[in-house]
C-alpha cells in the first residue's frame, strides 16, 4: 500500500496538519507502535489479530474445504461474521459469493428462490454459535435445503468457537468446522477462516491474500514515514481531533465496495467511543462525484476523505465517435477516464480546502486486498492507541440486544421494558 | 408516509428539539411552504419536481417501451440519471435491472459477459447527453451489442433532453426517445422517465408508484404537525443547526438499500451549501447494527439518525428448533425478529440521548416507494428553505467536471493544471 497525506497538511487543507504537528504525531506513533508490538509478541487480546498473516494456515482451511463440492457459496453471518468474507470474494471479481447477512424475509425468499441449491455450499460463521439473527437464518436455510430435497449436511462449512450450539451440530453432523481465531474480534478476523472460507471453496488463492498481508505486515514500524499503514492512521486520528468528525471512504473501484463497507465497520465499532470516532460514511468513486462532492467541496470542513484505487485494472478502450464533442474520449480507455476523474475530485476537494488522503495498491486482486485488509487493521489499531479507546471492545452494542431478546422472548429485561415506554409524536 | 419525531424533543435527545422551539419551526414551515405551494403552481425551476406526480404520464411512458421486448434492463447513466431507477427497481424486488453508472473497466467487462444481450434492453440516460461516463459506457455497451451480434438499435430507449447528441442518435436510428422533464434536476427526476423505465419495460405497474407519489403530494399543508415530509425536513433542518451535523440513513429492508443511496444524493447535493449540509451516511438494518450501532450511541451527539422500515412484509417462520437458548426463536417470524431489532436500536439510540425519528410506509411496493420518494424529496425542498441555501443547483461538481476533460482532452483547463501541482507526501 501506499499512502500520500500531502493534501493533509495545512498548506492545502483546513483542518491541516503543520510540520510542526506532524513530528509531535511521529513521537506518538513510536510510542504506540512500542504498544502495539508488545501485544503482538505477547498475542494479547485484540493485538493477536495483527498475527493473522502468520497464524492462518491456508493449507489447513482448503483441507478443512476440500470435500465440498459446490460452484457457489451461501454465507450466513452477519457483522463481522459476513464482511471480511463479502470482501475477499468481491476483490477476486467473485459473483458465486451470496450472502444472508440480514434478516429480511422478503430477501431471504428472492435469494433461496434463485439459487440452485444443489451446488451451493453454506458457509455459516459465529463465533458464539447463538447470534440471534446467524441462527434464525440457518434454521430457514437448512429448512429450504430440506424442502427442496437437497442434503444440507454435505455442503455446510461451520466457523464457531470451540463450545455453543454451532459447534455442538458439527460434531452431531460430522459437518467441517474451523475455529475462530483466539483473541481476535470478528471485524478484525478477515484473514482467517472466517473470511477465507468462501473463496476457499470457490477455488481462489488464499494463501496470496495471506501474502499480501504478511508484506503489509512487515512494513510495520515506529515511525510514521516508514509505514503506509501508521500513517494513514496517524493522520485520520490527528485530523479527527481537529475536528474532521468523518470520514468519506471513497473507493475508485466497484470491486471494492464491499471493503468500504468493511472499513466502516471496522472504523465505527473500534474507534466510536466516549463521544470520540469519525464517521464513516461510504462513497464510491466516481459514480459519487455526481452525488457526494458538491457537500465534500462546499459543506463543512468536518471531513477527511479518503480516496482509494489501484494503480493497474484491466482496462477496455472507448471506441471511436464522431459525435461532436465527444471525440476526446475515443483515444482514451475507461481506466483513463476513471483515473482522471479520481485525479480531479481529489485537486478539486484540495482547491477547497477540504483534507483528503489517497491510497494506492497495485491491483485489486489477492495480494492487493490480503494488503488492504491488514494496513487498515494496523491503521485502526494505531489511531486508537493514539486516541485512547479500547479498540477492541464494542460495549454500546449489548443494550440493543438484550431489549431485542426480550421483545422476542416474552420474558422483558430492563431494556425491553424501556422499549415499550417510548415517547411517540406521530405525524401522518 | 409516516414519521415519529419523539425522539428528536430535548426531553429525549441531545441534540433535541424544546417544545417552544416545535412551534418556532412550524411558523417557519408555514413560512416556507407558501414559497413552495408558489413555486409549485409556477412551475419554477426546481419546485417543478414536485409537480412529477400530476405531470408524468405513465401511460405515455408505456407507449414509448411498448415495442421493446427485453427479459432484463441494463440502465447506462450516472448520478441522478441511474439512482432514481435503481431505487424503484429495487423497491420492486426486480433482480433483472442491472446498472453501469461507473467507468470501472473490469466491473463493466464482468456485467456484460454475464448478460444475454439479446434479452436485454438498453436504458441510457442523459439530461445534456454529453456526461463523458455514460456516453462512454454507451459507446463500451453498443460495442458490445454489435460484437454479439446482437441489433442494440431495436432494444435502446433514450431519456434525454431535447438538443444534444442523444437526441441526435435517437432521431437518426429512430429508437424511443423519451424527455427529461423540465425546470426539474437530475436528483429529483425518480417519478419521470428518468427513474420509470425500467420498471416500465418489466412489466411493473408505474402509474401506481406515480398514485403513491400523489398521496404524498396531497399531504403537503403549512404545518409540520399534518404534514409527515415537511415534518422530517423540518426537523432534520432544525437538528442540524443544533448540531446534528451527519445524518444516518438507517431502512430496514434490503429493498430499499438503494434508496438510502438515493436519498445520499439528495441531500448531500441539495444541501450541502454555504458551509452547511447535513453528511448522509447510509446503514441498513439490522445489518449494521452489528457495526455502525457502537458508534451512533457511544460517539458524539453530532448525528440524526434516521430508522425507515415497512410496517407490513411478506413474512417466512423461523422453524422450531431444539437447541437450548434458542428456542425462542422457533415461535417468531424472522419479520418478528426484525422488528424486534428495529425498536430496540431505536429504544438503544433515545437510551443514550441521541436524536433519532422513525419514518413508516405500508409496505416496500409500488406505492410505498412512490410515496417515499416524493415525500423526501418535499422533505428536502423544506430543510432547503428553512437552511437559505439554493436547493436545486449543485455549482461545487463543476470545478471538477472541468479538470477531467482538461486531463483526459489533451488540453489544459485552469483546473487540470491544479491537478498537475499536487503536492505529494508518499508513504510506501
Amino acid at each position: 500500500m501506499r499512502v500520500d497525506i500531502g493534501n493533509a497538511l495545512d498548506a492545502v487543507a483546513t483542518p491541516g496538519i503543520t510540520t510542526d504537528a506532524l513530528d509531535r504525531l511521529d513521537a506518538e506513533v513510536a510510542e504506540a507502535h512500542d504498544t502495539i508490538a508488545a501485544g503482538m509478541s505477547n498475542a494479547a487480546f485484540g493485538y493477536a489479530s495483527l498475527n493473522l498473516p502468520e497464524t492462518t494456515s491456508a493449507t489447513g482451511i482448503q483441507r478443512a474445504v476440500a470435500d465440498v463440492d459446490a460452484d457457489a457459496v451461501l454465507t450466513v453471518g452477519i457483522g463481522g461474521s459476513a464482511l471480511g468474507a463479502k470482501t475477499v470474494s468481491a476483490a477476486l471479481g467473485e459473483s458465486e459469493h451470496y450472502l444472508l447477512d440480514n434478516v429480511d424475509p422478503e430477501h431471504a425468499a428472492r435469494l433461496l428462490d434463485g439459487l440452485n441449491l444443489d451446488r451451493t455450499a453454506v458457509n455459516v460463521v459465529s463465533r458464539s454459535g447463538t447470534t440471534a439473527e446467524t441462527l434464525a437464518n440457518f434454521l430457514v436455510v437448512r429448512d429450504a435445503y430440506e424442502s427442496a430435497g437437497v442434503d444440507w449436511t454435505e455442503r455446510t462449512v461451520v466457523t464457531t468457537g470451540d463450545a455453543g450450539p454451532l459447534a455442538d451440530l458439527a460434531s452431531e453432523e460430522g459437518l467441517p468446522r474451523l475455529a475462530v481465531p483466539e483473541g481476535v474480534p470478528g471485524r478484525f478476523a478477515a484473514l482467517s477462516a472466517v473470511g477465507l472460507v468462501p473463496a476457499a471453496i470457490l477455488g481462489h488463492d488464499i494463501e496470496a491474500v495471506l501474502a499480501g498481508a504478511r508484506s503489509a505486515r512487515e512494513s510495520l514500524s515506529g515511525s510514521l514515514h516508514d509505514c503506509p499503514a501508521y500513517a494513514y492512521g496517524a493522520v485520520a486520528a490527528a485530523l479527527e481531533r481537529r475536528g474532521a468528525h468523518t470520514n468519506a471512504f471513497m473507493p475508485y473501484a466497484e470491486a471494492l465496495e464491499p471493503f468500504a463497507e468493511w472499513f466502516a465497520q471496522l472504523w465505527a465499532e473500534s474507534l466510536g467511543k466516549d463521544g470520540q470516532g469519525q464517521t464513516p460514511a461510504r462513497a464510491l468513486g466516481a459514480t459519487d462525484q455526481h452525488s457526494q462532492l458538491q457537500l465534500y467541496r462546499a459543506g463543512r470542513h468536518d471531513k477527511l476523505v479518503t480516496l482509494v484505487r489501484p494503480r493497474k485494472r484491466a482496462d477496455r478502450s472507448i471506441p471511436q465517435t464522431d459525435v461532436e464533442g465527444l471525440a476526446y474520449l475515443g483515444d482514451s480507455t475507461l481506466a483513463d477516464l476513471l483515473d482522471a476523474e479520481f485525479e480531479a475530485t481529489e485537486a478539486s476537494l484540495a482547491a477547497a480546502g477540504q483534507p483528503n488522503v489517497r491510497v494506492e495498491v497495485d491491483r485489486v486482486d489477492e495480494r492487493g486486498i490480503g494488503d488492504l485488509l491488514f494496513s487498515f487493521e494496523a491503521a485502526c489499531v494505531l489511531a486508537g492507541e493514539l486516541m485512547g479507546v479500547e479498540t477492541f471492545t464494542q460495549p454500546a452494542v449489548e443494550w440493543g440486544k438484550s431489549a431485542a431478546r426480550g421483545l422476542l422472548g416474552g420474558t422483558d429485561t430492563e431494556e425491553s421494558e424501556t422499549v415499550r415506554e417510548k415517547r411517540e409524536v406521530i405525524i401522518q
